[in-house]
């Protein structure tokens, strides 16, 4: 069973923390939009769990399990009042959201991966639901602030080859009966990794 | 069961009257958007049945209610061939339109909690659903207009308030072993009630 | 059973050569808008598989084909690398993209419409899936874009009314029992040739 890659309760913790990351920066696109507390806290939890529930619908998981854990639902709500009281600081500390957003998209890679192959998916399949995951998110949210998907524009550093490094590595990991918490992380951190280093010295 | 909360001939009913007030406010924005009797038709069947197939698409109830009843699948069309006669008095008679927009907000955040619960959904995810299922159509329909949706907007009187209003009550009544024909309309009427002060006095 | 209808490698192969096609024409909206080659592929696999990946969410056929058959995977990155280098030539070759898509259109209209029918489906919902698995590729490519579809646009020649009219056949065909691999493959030229006489004398 690769869903014991981590702990559940492991595992909770760093999904809810992704969540929390990506719900921030619904939340700030939200803000840049000039839309109101109520916009802010809908393109959070758009952000935050769409790309979740797209696997989730995908993959036939269903009801998602963004609907069944009242968690994952109160926790872009807490991410949007964080926005609406704090976003100059928040802004300001916009290396530290990146940092986190960059941590969120290796671990949504990474689960999302390994879950697709719970399910029963190939190999293939399972990363590019692992990416999908990872990225999703990020397509609602722009999409429903009427902007072309930052993942598809060139002037853009690169965002989904790393989410894609780590899905393959999980793919490759299951394949050698490798993967762990140790590994998955590693795997996580790999994108992690490339994302930090694509945004340092702008790698688009 | 909740989902005797009304007979199945009044709950059908009230689901149809809901589809064909979303489904005119679809054909409206089309006709304001230049689009021909086709696109009219495609814009208030995506309005009129978006909220309810991403509702049973999420819970599992696959293929969507709008899928197997042929009287779901053809309001739309009947709301886009008025619309294409009638548009400018129907225009004209906008606080009508608004006024049935606003009791097709409430009956829809009504059952879709209702049959959120029915499938096995905790009370804060059916609330979600609820909510999600009242205002997804017209999410749909301003995407696919190419306009940020109007849920999301500070300059528009609250719209989804309403909704989640009527979606927790639903979800207390359900709880309190209360939910019933006349309980479950109340609900539906608070929120119309809502909506309609919202846009008498201007709230946002 | 007609998922009979064609043999499973004619089949296949139909799907493959539809998904290419549809693919193209999503590369060379990406190429439009300045995308990168990461751009174009997403965006060619988003135009590929979108109306299949819909269709099999709505009938409950999940996991989708799209994401069980490696060949529907890379097919669409195959289009992308052939836009990507050969753009110039594949925009001059207007024509011969605007016949393949229309026949694109045609074929996934025919097995939309008879998956959806083995799906247990009503003969209107049936081709109204038919229906949007021949159009909803296009509408996510444009969506994702940020453009109104063009499938909703008074100024492009007529689109979903050619794929209409080969969903009514293949339901007609279905309550006949007269759909077999030439009746079938008659509806999708049939939609071919409606849509290719809408080009040619700018029907709209």
């Amino acid at each position: 069973m690769t869903s014991q890659l981590f702990s559940h309760d492991v595992q909770h913790t760093l999904d809810i923390a992704g969540i929390f990351v990506f719900a921030l920066s619904g939340g700030l696109l939200a803000v840049r939009k000039n839309l109101d507390i109520f916009g802010i806290a809908m393109l959070a939890e758009a952000t935050g769990l769409g790309g979740g529930v797209l696997r989730d619908l995908i993959i036939g998981a269903v009801p998602p399990a963004a609907f069944t854990d009242i968690g994952y639902f109160i926790t872009p709500l807490a991410a949007a009042v964080v926005v609406f009281f704090l976003h100059p600081e928040v802004e300001r500390i916009n290396w530290t959201v990146q940092s986190l957003d960059a941590l969120g998209l290796g671990l949504f890679a990474v689960t999302g991966t390994a879950k697709a192959h719970d399910y029963g998916l190939g190999a293939v399949a399972s990363v590019a639901l692992g990416v999908a995951t990872a990225v999703g998110g990020g397509v609602i949210r722009d999409v429903l602030a009427n902007e072309v998907p930052s993942l598809l524009r060139w002037d853009r550093e690169i965002y989904a080859v790393p989410a894609l490094a780590a899905a393959i590595l999980v793919a490759v990991l299951i394949a050698a009966h490798a993967l762990g918490p140790v590994t998955g992380t590693g795997a996580a951190l790999v994108a992690f990794a490339l994302r930090m280093l694509a945004l340092r010295y702008g790698w688009r």
